[in-house]
């Protein structure tokens, strides 16, 4: 039941936090708080458990694990303390974190991922791995032709021109490597008509996009109650300041556009219409690893009354988006033992824009996501 | 298919605008913004529709429902066109709200009550007579040894001294002379055993207790969302800002005990266990018959990471009670003809401090209802 | 004394609430609460009183004053009441309020506004008329050689090509035709060398920039308590969402610009450095002339603790600006009575970007404004 | 000019953090941010400077400071690095705390107090020691004939029967000693006539009350912003969320009530008048030394237009706290230095209950600072 968890940014706030997490999990010196998996409702059901997930990873940057570590102790985000205490099984993971490969054409860096893949589960003896996305959040690409078919893209992998973006690259290998593939950031990923071909020749299941680690998730129990009610949203802005690497990035106008779309489809799901207003991005650098959203929302009850409500979000998106990362882990991995193949609608809980034709409100998610450890894990293990 | 909805505390915020708003949806004048029961989801399910309820009730004050139109219109809550063009309806309407009785026993007032019941079901040839309390909350009464059996209660209203609050009164009045009842505030109401039994031997549906508008109305939102994310919320803090009549009213010690005792259940139900803090009641004449309420939630993340979310909510209780009130009316209209006796839990989703083992987060109720009205009406109405 | 206030977009929002208001206030009918020159410790110090003001106007759009009254009566900035009060005296203000000219030349829509000014002053009688521009924000204009000197200003304007922008155009039309002028806007008005040079030719005073009203008079008291408790500002970051004709025009990169710039400076002026953050500006019809604003402010404490502060500012732009502008027509005038000549730094506590070397902490420019009502009103009109 | 500062509560928070800060700024390891006499416009003036403070105390517990310190790093107020730096010199202040004297009458306990101040003084040869009480805030104790006069006084404390309350023996006892009396909490301290006449005799200066770090800090900025504009504050209400040692006892009715009066005080100070709504103080032992307040202000604008704002605090007392202990040792003792007896009422800037008629607006507090402080330094110190 030994599982690969391969993460592509290993060495982000995101990635070390989980894995300093699911490493501390395992000795027993912290609670699994965060992790869907371990709430009541669904407490031992999903093989894998968080102790059987072994890690490894792509990064383009060589900072060593134990320094992020550190990084992340200074900041809040993770105890000092806890972080001592793994520092040896953390000294083992970045023995299998390596260099993101680059090489003359995509086909070849694609190949290179693959073997890296190969050599991980070889050397661990793992039964399968899993290759999750955490890396940095791309613009949205220009339109290829290749992404159509799956034929047309093996062709146009060779071309001296890259064809795929990174995170679409990056689901080309693990899928072509017999790897499921989950994509935790709004980044294309494996959402590509030539890549969901790829995964049902191999028999893989794919998941996606956008942990909902904040604003969102809150946004996706507020505007059903608004629905439920009847009561008619007229404006719903907000406002997210963050620090952070991811903020930097964020703040890029094309990968802003991205996340703010992605931010902004729970409300016409939801409410059946789009009120007026915004979502912004901005970065602060002094905010480090924690998020303030800010949210006003302007409705109208019964004879057409004026009401407001507003929230304010202070989070931290690592320890948010870290425990979801090992969820997402155990169930697609679960998914791939059963026989899933093609995309994981059942994983929309976890995501700010999910795939397929799924329920956008959160306690929908949450059934359908019952329902599917139900379907992966018939009885409770004892 | 005309359907009474007789109210105590006909001449008060709630009920003026419920029927103003009622007459106006009517009419034409207005849309149905905030009735549950004219949501996309369950629209035109439900017989009666709004537009067949006849409109009574007792009260104690006697102060005109046009001029409390007039209040309403200048305080924001019922736009004043709307308020002249029901004037004629509106003034039939007075005709049918009378003093709420006063006899020398409880029995006396019971009778009296329920005379005034029958007479305006008759008068205006009505299937039957909804009864719903939208009066000021009351202090929780002591208990009495009747409460637990109707043959002991029964006997105790002849004698001198009073043995039901004034809104137990009302039920058993109402349910004695054939009425449901529902109570929309946190008071005793049918809430007795001696009443439940009252409600089976006549095989007529009860509801209740206290109409969820606002703060409890987010926290069965969020709440879920937390315990969901396995989230552990450390401190949950509110502030209720409120002015107009039930303001007043809620800053008596015995009222505020039992609304913040109403309003607090929703955590541990949904959470599991109840979080450190208290929701306060204050009274601001001021503030009118718009509502302010703050609330504070910390928790804890992934490897104890804190965090914390704040949010506002500025409504206002009439316009956002006085739909629902229309909508208990139908429903409870509908369960009666459908042959319900006893209590009615599948109105959870209206109320706060809801009857019945049932589900407390607001998703789950929603289904709940949902499953009522399929039940109630097996075939959407063409 | 009496006095004539000729407003540069008479039939907007802001100068319609002012006129309405001291015809109000001259009335009887209301208090002059957001005045500042009513309160106790300035209160009947300054001659002309409101009741001395007469008005004018100019104004690209033709509607009716009174269709304005009640649409600001629809919206709740003006109670309908006094709105129908004041109808017959709005009535006869609405006579002097005309079109704004538009000639050939540049020059020649001066000597138009100049003739309107004059036919003012002479129909009504007028002691001295101050001229108030209250028009929709500009962008900032393309810098001209000619701004920079009188002369060469007057030979320009006789070009084909506009040389100024229309608030300094405006400017220009005032000052040559004797009357003060106080830009209320961020658009450029007076603040040329040239535009200077004119008006101390002619010995009058100007004033401006922007009128404070709302976020930025919060920053202009927090930003010197952090200051004054040597209290860190890491980040100071701003949102405001506004309806109505002013937010659909700031929503225009270029207003927006002007606007935003000025709604920073208070900071590094009172801190002594600029912290990170950046003040939005956003655009939600549905608001009407209500104005929300959400400011989060990161700070560092003793040992380099951090805190924080967030403050939500929910307030009505008209009902905030219209009071002041008849302080400043009031003040323009008794200041133009005791001779001074060019800029009018002891405005500084009206504006968001006063004019001169001024406190920009809300204390010390009330207290310059303290001084200067002294100055001008040695002793207390009895 | 070395100079001592004797805390009654020297092992609290407050305490503790104001010695390792002090001793870190000495020692050149951290910025004094949140110091009032380091801010440029005050720098360098006040002698006894930071690094020349000399600290000491009383305690009823016996929890070492260095146990305080590994608290206080635990939970973020200090950090861990800093007190790890200071251990040393933090193990010499160990030295001069000790356990707060008990004998049989007052007059003992007096004599036992005064006795240690004078042996700290001679120990470190020190010029004065002005002795501040940051322990736990009292109940308002019931009156006393004796608490009028001297004479009066000095005779009953001979009684078995307790006279004063804690903090006004241990006012009677520094001033006895020759040392300054300042009352950073609301206990009545130096309050009362017999005290007053005892610093007058021994020409001592006193100070208090309850130190300003929080929300009454911002409604002293912001009360007066709404009064110079004129506009109505119709309700200011307000909750504060606190943890701590601090938070428990406050949440005790008696240091409630004594708390919520010294907190309210600035509003009809400020405004002239006391708008509706209440202070409430609630404890919530997760939150720890942090804080959060929150406060919604309802106010009125020109024609009656009904606005809000509202705000969060979320603050670190100690944090708050500590940097203004270090200015009122420095202040205190050039005052004394200087001659000054009785009240010093131009510390109201520190304070949320001042002593003597003073302004209660902050800005007018800190010119009367800024003239204290040219009064006691005529010329910076270069």
């Amino acid at each position: 039941m030994r599982t690969g968890t391969w993460l592509i940014g290993a060495r982000g706030s995101v990635a070390v936090t989980s894995v300093i997490g699911a490493l501390a999990i395992r000795a027993g010196l912290t609670a699994p708080t965060g992790c869907v998996l371990e709430t009541p409702a669904l407490r031992e059901r999903i093989r894998p458990g968080i102790g059987d997930l072994v890690f490894g990873g792509h990064d383009l940057t060589s900072v060593p694990l134990e320094k992020k570590a550190a990084e992340l102790a200074g900041s809040g985000v993770v105890p000092a303390a806890l972080a001592q205490a793994v520092k040896d099984d953390l000294a083992a993971v970045e023995q299998q974190v390596r260099p993101l490969p680059a090489a003359a054409t995509q086909a070849g860096t694609a190949s290179a991922i693959a073997a890296d893949l190969d050599r991980f589960r070889r050397h661990h003896d793992l039964d399968r791995v899993v290759v999750i996305n955490v890396s940095t959040t791309e613009p949205v690409p220009p339109p290829h032709p290749a992404h159509a078919s799956l034929a047309e893209l093996r062709t146009a992998l060779s071309d001296a021109e890259p064809v795929l973006p990174p995170s679409s690259l990056a689901a080309y290998a693990a899928l072509s490597a017999g790897c499921p593939y989950v994509d935790f950031t709004p980044s294309t990923g494996a959402r590509l008509p030539a890549l969901d071909e790829l995964a049902r020749e191999q028999g893989l299941p794919y998941g996606g996009h956008d942990g909902k680690t904040g604003e969102t998730l809150v946004k996706s129990v507020l505007a059903p109650m608004f629905a439920q009610r009847n009561l008619k949203v007229r404006t719903w802005s907000g406002i997210n300041l963050l620090g952070g690497g991811d903020g930097a990035n964020l703040a890029q106008p094309g990968a802003n556009a991205a996340k703010s779309a992605s931010k902004q489809r729970v409300l016409p799901e939801t409410l059946g219409y789009l009120p007026q207003g915004e979502t912004r991005i901005d970065y602060l650098e002094d905010l480090g690893d924690f998020k303030t959203a800010w949210d006003l929302v302007t409705f109208e009850g019964f004879l057409g009354t004026g009401m407001r409500m507003e929230f304010t979000w202070h989070g931290c998106d690592s320890a948010l988006a870290a425990p979801l990362v090992l969820d997402l882990a155990r169930l697609t991995a679960a998914a791939h033992r059963a026989g899933r193949a093609g995309p994981l609608p059942e994983l929309a809980f976890f995501f700010k824009d999910p795939l397929g034709e799924v329920p956008h409100g959160l306690a929908g998610q949450w059934r359908t996501l019952c329902d599917l450890v139900t379907a992966l894990a018939p009885e409770p293990t004892p």
